[in-house]
């Protein structure tokens, strides 16, 4: 199991993470989040449970700083060399009286790096609030720089091969709904339809297998659906139900969402009328996507569609999507909502989430989108209307 | 969808919770942990993505603090009452310049705390750096003390319907075995084998379905099968493979865990002759399990056959399991190992985890148990031996 991407991919990743900190005059970044860690180094294991770090420099190469028992994952999976790869002992693992981090930072002073400037990732759930101050403690004369983000935002516009492999993972979220359309009716469980739609994204392809999806599959069924995030049940599925699924594919951990709503029996008026509206605001916002516009110009765009149906929606429309292994396969950078002035560029991949929650149903659509030279191609490909069966 | 316990249940655990903050002196608990979260309030949602905390406190009834597209999901899924779910607006999840845990840290002054004694669970995944100098910032006067594990120690020892439903996540471990013994074989993609496993898990039993585990179910095979936690490949099982499976069953978002190994052809007589040790280490261990033994006395019972053997293995062997979203299914306090001196009492749960690494292969067998009043039952009940597949 060799990285996903060449090693020529993975050298300019680095080159692109260390300008970022030279221009931010960092001379070492301490990162926490393990998409991060793949995404720089290749480094794939569910090891991240305890706390684990990549350490940057700008002479040196990325040292991995892990559990010992994981340290083998990290010379199986990435390019890094032995020394490399700094293993911290079995015994600090949830230990009281002790951290990983202390131990890591230990590694970190032997490094050279007390009293230089260190930029550390603030808000990423892998590198809590403890392991920080561990860190900081260890290293009591370096000088301390918030870096949250700066591997994400590196990571926003893809190479060909990552959106080659976003294409993948797209054929394994349409797989999946295919699954759910083909599987779903009135009396099944709602945990026998995950089943099947799980066995198909993790089965794949006679070409190729799937990962799970780092955000969980989610079913809106029921009392559930005016809810963004509920986990299935054992309830069965009832004639007219409208069911919400926001699915998706997960291929080398690049991860594709796909939305539909499906109508079990007769829909209301009120469901297909939205459905129309959010139709037309889908394509109104893939009709502005294109190198140079700006993430708001998307919001705007749908806004004028809701505004003419009399529909509101408060939350994003859509944000950067790429290699998460969970809880969120969202990249935390570009958000389509207004505010956000980012300049779309070619490559990057988004993921245009429409989910309106009304006050007792709940209907979704969605698309994984890449901008191209001139526009956006819609990396998903499956019909978008809702999906009836009587 | 209810909370899966009755109110009496949650009523019991928070009193709990509120005498050992009343112990160590704390007005107030900063709760990060989605895991306890759903321990505490019945709260079951795939929402943890964006930060979410719950307030305990002495006089008044806990608080959910969450995105306003969740806050549904507190309504529907815990009792708490409507003044008891607080949602932060959507603009400012994942924005530049705002934090949630701002606007939250004001709710909790509105809520009196400013100037009081808060815990806060300081190593937790999901409450990192920023989030809680961003709560503290919001209450200057405060004085913020690490609360961290205090929930999870009072989920140590489990009610009767705790155990109760872990009954049946074993009985979906079991399942998810099953299908793997009957599934695997030379030729085979692991992706295709994960797929009917997780089909399995999910799907559940005519009586009830299940979740996907909170650990990421594991293949040990190939090259792999040296390291503890690889990820599935498109790889192809051959013949003379050793495969071991860490998989386990998910019920109500609380996990067993369950570990085996299968020889695809002959084995080497190192397989057979480390099964035999580990199987006499997991007897050893578990005759030692009861109420008042220490955790430390299962690692000695264990160390002394794996002397007798000559092997060694620096890693913990087990660890205490319950409810759990991921990363993670261990409950991060109580370790199987030396230095451990918790003291057991009845309805712990403890994953007896026998991992093997060696140099170029690996085998595992696990039990998840329950401490009962004169000694240990296994809740996972499966045939310990290598399993060879001809």
């Amino acid at each position: 199991m060799p990285p996903a991407f060449s090693r020529d991919e993975y050298d300019a990743r680095l080159a692109r993470v260390r300008a970022e900190m030279e221009r931010r005059g960092l001379d070492a970044l301490v990162i926490g989040d393990p998409n991060n860690h793949n995404w720089l180094t290749g480094y794939d294991a569910w090891s991240f449970y305890t706390p684990q770090i990549v350490v940057v420099q700008h002479d040196v190469g990325p040292v991995w700083i892990g559990r010992k028992m994981d340290a083998g994952a990290a010379k199986l999976t990435t390019y890094l060399a032995d020394d490399q790869v700094r293993p911290y002992p079995e015994d600090c693992v949830q230990q009281v009286g002790t951290h990983p981090m202390t131990v890591a930072g230990g590694y970190m002073a032997e490094m050279g790096l007390d009293g230089k400037t260190i930029g550390f990732e603030g808000d990423t759930y892998f590198l809590p609030y403890k392991a920080v101050i561990s860190l900081q403690a260890s290293l009591p004369t370096a000088r301390w720089v918030d870096a949250d983000l700066l591997v994400n935002w590196c990571r926003a516009v893809k190479s060909d091969a990552e959106v080659a492999t976003m294409r993948q993972a797209a054929r394994l979220a349409e797989g999946a709904m295919t699954t759910a359309y083909e599987t779903v009716r009135p009396g099944l469980r709602q945990c026998d339809l995950m089943s099947a739609i799980v066995a198909t994204q993790v089965g794949g392809t006679a070409e190729f297998g799937g990962d799970l999806t780092a955000l969980s599959p989610l079913i809106l069924a029921g009392e559930a659906a005016m809810t963004a995030h509920p986990m299935w049940t054992d309830e069965v599925f009832e004639v007219g139900q409208t069911v919400a699924l926001e699915l998706g594919g997960c291929r080398n951990r690049y991860n594709a969402g796909l939305a539909r709503t499906i109508q079990l029996g007769r829909g209301t008026r009120e469901l297909f009328d939205t459905a129309r509206a959010v139709e037309e605001g889908l394509e109104a916002v893939l009709s502005v996507i294109k190198p140079g516009a700006l993430a708001l110009d998307t919001h705007r765009a749908w806004q004028e569609v809701l505004d003419r149906y009399g529909l509101t929606k408060d939350s994003r429309i859509g944000y950067s999507i790429g290699v998460a292994y969970g809880p969120d396969w969202g990249e935390h950078t570009i958000s389509l909502r207004g505010g956000d002035d980012t300049v779309l560029e070619k490559n990057m991949t988004l993921h245009v989430m429409l989910g309106m929650w009304m006050d007792d149903w709940g209907m979704e659509m969605s698309e994984t989108t890449v901008v191209t030279d001139t526009g956006v191609e819609c990396l998903t490909r499956f019909p978008r209307a809702v999906h009836v069966i009587d």
